[in-house]
């Protein structure tokens, strides 16, 4: 892709057509700034979203699952300071109530606006209810600081963030005529129980809903779906696309997959490189495999094995551990056609250790974990950190 | 089970017929004890073994296997510092090597022994070759040990520990007419990747292999196989039950069951006490389940989640991590039908939290989680700790 410029320093608003907020509206005990709002002027208003696969739903993703069915949205709100999850019936009016009052404000400043138009995310704790006092007081202050002119991307980046140490935002400029711009929290997979990942990627490319629906679902899947932190999944991940046609190019469906690809992978390193706890950037690669759902199987269960984790915090190069892990697919393997390399090195191969196996040099804060298995041309890759003394902090002193 | 006496004090020789000792033979290079065996005099000596189910088997395990494939044993061989599994040909050599040296050292000391009669467990770092000649000298040692007529079953228990702080052992004496012993080492379900469980059985009731396999098998189900520590399972995993026949007595199956089944259980608990960087003996029950086999996939999930488990060794009642980790389940669950209790209070139940649900005290060491699902009358228990700071002290800094 020449002629195409990643940005970091741009999200959400890097499109045409978009514009953004952030502030503090109270949620948050902190002060800190916990309601975001993200905007599209148009011309178009198609969207498409995937959400958690955990069967047990925020009211928020309730909804948003909801409106997303018509392809088309004007607005997201986001919160932090509270999943709005398990609340029952009087969680799901507030996310309802929500979306109406960010309507109404929206349409009070000139522009027609129903609540189906209006996507809700929420993040934070599970379990209490929002205080919608709070909340409905600052959607009118978000929409008015929106309305202010400013752009607003960086302020609704940092809106959203809960353990997060730093905002998440990235723009790719397709050779100066169309871009894909994002913001994303969460420091997980599509998937961690706490720090819920949210993300919002616009555009201003002319697309309608269902080529975004093809370009979101085939970049998760390979990215987002693949940040495997703590194998937990959330009741409130939540990624969603918006375009709003403002640069009057429509590209291929390759270029759009190839560009929404990109601004997922890039969000992904990033939620990867801030995610709770982290001393080490893992890869897990598993080759070899019949196939490549088999890899991904594999991939995940060794990201996701706590004696791996530990020993990658160490630095230690126990390969061992890795073998153990592999060695619980559920399909069958034979051990002694595995490879075990760490950062390109062999360490077990053959049915044996390989010399210099327990001296791989792993003080880096980037390990790559190769598994060849050597049953057919299977492959995949999943993200992952190390297990910490930091992460056992963050998550045991958090809801108290 | 009245007229059943259970005692801490002793192990594996408790039943008439076997002998133990334990001494060190310089594995370690800490210089602690190292080197088991467990010795059958007779007159039968009938055996049955269970073991891991990951493909990566240890050459111990693969050895025992094969062996136990005739339902006879005289002795078994433990040792603790080096695990001798992905460790190639000479790796199996090894152990038949050792298997064979125990062979001729009872043989030597008047008891005819053929190598295919001896087990042979291990247990430490995965991958490295053990230092033959000091084992080889160890196993003169230790025949000599248990030849000089100590009892030796608290020796024994020692010599097989790693990273257990304490020697695990517990005896049933059926009425006065028999007994069950047993000892046993680790510090996770039938599985942890690291300190692999270990645990010999015996038993002077006058019963068949077919009869020890059916007891042990049904014991290990609902015993060591919901003991999950870390989700992480063992290359050298083994639970071996012999008997003796010494009492001359010949217990019913249902009695027999119920022995070994209290046995087992008993060392569960200790093995869960006892597990690395425990600070919380945790339960998981989910009752409700359409079947068994649902409440404990249901059970296993929860129990393995690193969000509810970090939050457990903080005290907090965070029921939300629970609810996401059940929203996991591969089969169909209604949230709103759910209750989730902590220490008998429900939390949460009718899709909404329950007053007082964020100040249940947990502060002690014991900590049940019940979740009803309200969808059968399936049931399972799973016993498991939380995630604190001493096991990623522990599992970071092992093998360097």
């Amino acid at each position: 892709m020449s002629d195409v410029r990643l940005v970091r320093e741009q999200g959400v608003t890097a499109p045409g057509g978009f514009r953004a907020a952030g502030i503090a509206a109270g949620i948050k005990v902190s002060g800190n700034p916990d309601l975001a709002l993200v905007f599209n002027e148009g011309p178009d208003y198609a969207a498409a979203g995937v959400f958690t696969s955990n069967q047990v739903k925020a009211a928020p993703v309730q909804w948003s699952r909801q409106v997303l069915k018509a392809g088309r949205l004007r607005a997201v709100i986001l919160n932090s300071g509270g999943a709005n999850a398990c609340t029952g019936p009087g969680g799901f009016q507030d996310t309802h109530t929500t979306a109406e009052a960010v309507a109404a404000a929206l349409s009070e400043w000139g522009t027609e606006t129903g609540a189906a138009e209006v996507a809700v995310c929420s993040t934070g704790l599970i379990g209490d209810r929002l205080p919608m006092d709070k909340l409905l007081a600052g959607v009118t202050d978000v929409v008015q600081a929106m309305a202010g002119g400013l752009v607003g991307g960086d302020e609704a980046a940092r809106a959203i963030m809960t353990t997060d140490t730093v905002p998440k935002q990235v723009a790719l400029h397709h050779k100066g005529d169309w871009t894909v711009g994002g913001m994303a929290k969460g420091a997980g997979m599509l998937a961690p129980s706490l720090a819920t990942m949210l993300v919002v990627l616009t555009t201003d490319a002319k697309v309608d809903a269902a080529a975004l629906d093809v370009a979101l679902r085939r970049a998760t899947a390979v990215t987002f779906d693949r940040l495997d932190i703590d194998g937990s999944c959330s009741t409130n991940d939540t990624v969603l696309l918006l375009s709003s046609g403002a640069s009057e190019i429509t590209p291929s469906q390759d270029e759009l997959d190839a560009a929404v690809l990109t601004v997922c992978d890039d969000l992904c390193a990033q939620l990867q490189a801030d995610a709770e706890g982290v001393t080490k950037r893992v890869s897990i690669t598993v080759s070899g495999a019949g196939t490549d759902a088999d890899a991904l199987i594999a991939a995940r269960i060794v990201a996701r094995d706590s004696l791996v984790k530990t020993a990658l915090f160490g630095s230690d190069p126990n390969w061992g551990r890795v073998l153990a892990a592999v060695g619980m697919v559920p399909f069958t393997i034979d051990p002694d056609r595995i490879t075990v390399s760490f950062n390109g090195s062999p360490v077990f191969s053959g049915g044996t250790p390989m010399p210099g196996a327990r001296e791989v040099d792993l003080s880096g804060a980037d390990i790559h974990v190769t598994v060849e298995l050597n049953l057919g041309s299977g492959q995949a890759m999943v993200r992952t950190t190390d297990l910490s003394h930091a992460y056992v902090e963050e998550n045991s002193a958090y809801s108290s």
